[in-house]
């Protein structure tokens, strides 16, 4: 069945070395990808490719260097953009009024919405994709090399190429913590360690905590991998950067 | 070809009455969708899924009364959720540092994703799917209806049923607009013209600003579908209300 893919599906990050991704086939990709929905069909997003290995290379510090973009055939950012709409609503004698918590909200999830269906289309043709957590990190300098003008924003980085490794399935939590029904229903302290105790029990997780000498997978990702003071600091920074490309949230 | 499907697909805002979608249904379709990509594996979403008549009833002011929430079968709120992490960090000793702008904008990414993956699989399986605006705009009154907790934040509402309607695809700006290459290409005033020359001369579009008294379609966008002040106003509410959940961005 045609919707398996969905359930085997995964992200990869090693991409074959001598098998190009064309200009064209990224295209033919994103033109079926643009067919997902959008808030109000305004369309404020935009995707910047690049496949230049030079220019692959200016942006890869800005996602410091991961493996993932240093062996992209493509790279993908894709945008929150109101420059392309509030140019053509100046054009016509009217004053654009997205520059806002509900527009920057509206935009996040309308580029979120556009690249998964990029991620998807690419996939179930044969190709690899990553998304890369640390655009919102490097944003201004990510707008500096890709010229990005005013009132445009990188929301999400995607890497492409064909696959050079089979990571497979990754675990996910249980459904029931995830899906309610009706109404929200706040497990209680044993509830939530039913929840966890299947990733706790991975054996990549338990390695990861031992790497780190920490006595919690929570304590992993609350202290080393997304601490409150670098969310803190990278959250000045990204706010500060919205504010100079026009939108104040 | 499997992918003609993204191509052609389109929302459905109407819905068979006498064809009821099973919550066994809506499972099997989130099971496929949960293996999204998402920040960290960190998983900060989850879905209210609602199918009772009643509470369905108590949805639709949130969404103004639209036609696709009074006739839907299902109603998919999809909420940002800090409150599982959260709690599994506390109860391993931990304190966790999501509730900031890059939280936030981590959360409404990966959940934007879930939908639209779910989205998609539903479609893919013969459903017709809508996306709500309305949901950052009324989150309190949701929140209320749906019981949630502090640090959880509805972002998407998808409506859910078997197609009553066929629409048609609708249109998109000319792919060479929103995709650039290597760098971003800014186009000029005669650029902006022709990117939503098609746009404009549509039929509908063009009756559509005629019903407005408006003389263009951009002036119909800003001052009657989104003008400055609701926008305003209602991004002062969602942000009081991301404070009261705990959320300072």
């Amino acid at each position: 069945m045609v919707t398996d893919y969905f359930k085997n599906r995964y992200s990869i990050r090693a991409y074959n070395p001598d098998r190009e991704v064309s200009g064209e086939l990224i295209n033919s990709l994103l033109d079926k990808a643009i067919h997902a929905p959008n808030t109000g069909n305004m369309q404020t997003y935009s995707v910047i490719v690049t496949r230049d290995p030079e220019q692959i290379a200016h942006l890869a510090p800005s996602h410091f260097n991961q493996p993932a973009i240093r062996g992209a055939k493509a790279v993908l950012t894709f945008c929150l953009d109101f420059n392309r709409f509030n140019a053509w609503c100046r054009i016509n004698g009217t004053e654009p009024g997205l520059d806002n918590l509900q527009g920057f909200v509206w935009g996040v999830i309308d580029t979120a919405i556009f690249a998964q269906q990029f991620c998807t289309v690419a996939e179930m043709e044969g190709l690899g994709t990553c998304y890369l957590g640390t655009t919102t990190y490097n944003a201004g300098q990510i707008a500096e090399t890709l010229r990005l003008p005013k009132e445009v924003v990188p929301v999400i980085t995607v890497t492409v190429g064909y696959p050079a490794e089979q990571p497979g399935v990754q675990p996910r939590l249980p459904l029931s913590a995830v899906v309610h029904t009706e109404f929200y229903e706040e497990p209680d302290e044993a509830g939530i360690r039913d929840i966890y105790a299947e990733e706790e029990a991975l054996e990549s997780n338990r390695r990861f905590v031992a790497e780190n000498g920490k006595d919690s997978l929570a304590a992993v990702f609350a202290e080393v991998r997304y601490p409150r003071s670098a969310n803190e600091q990278f959250s000045r920074v990204y706010k500060e950067f919205l504010k100079n490309q026009g939108i104040g949230i």
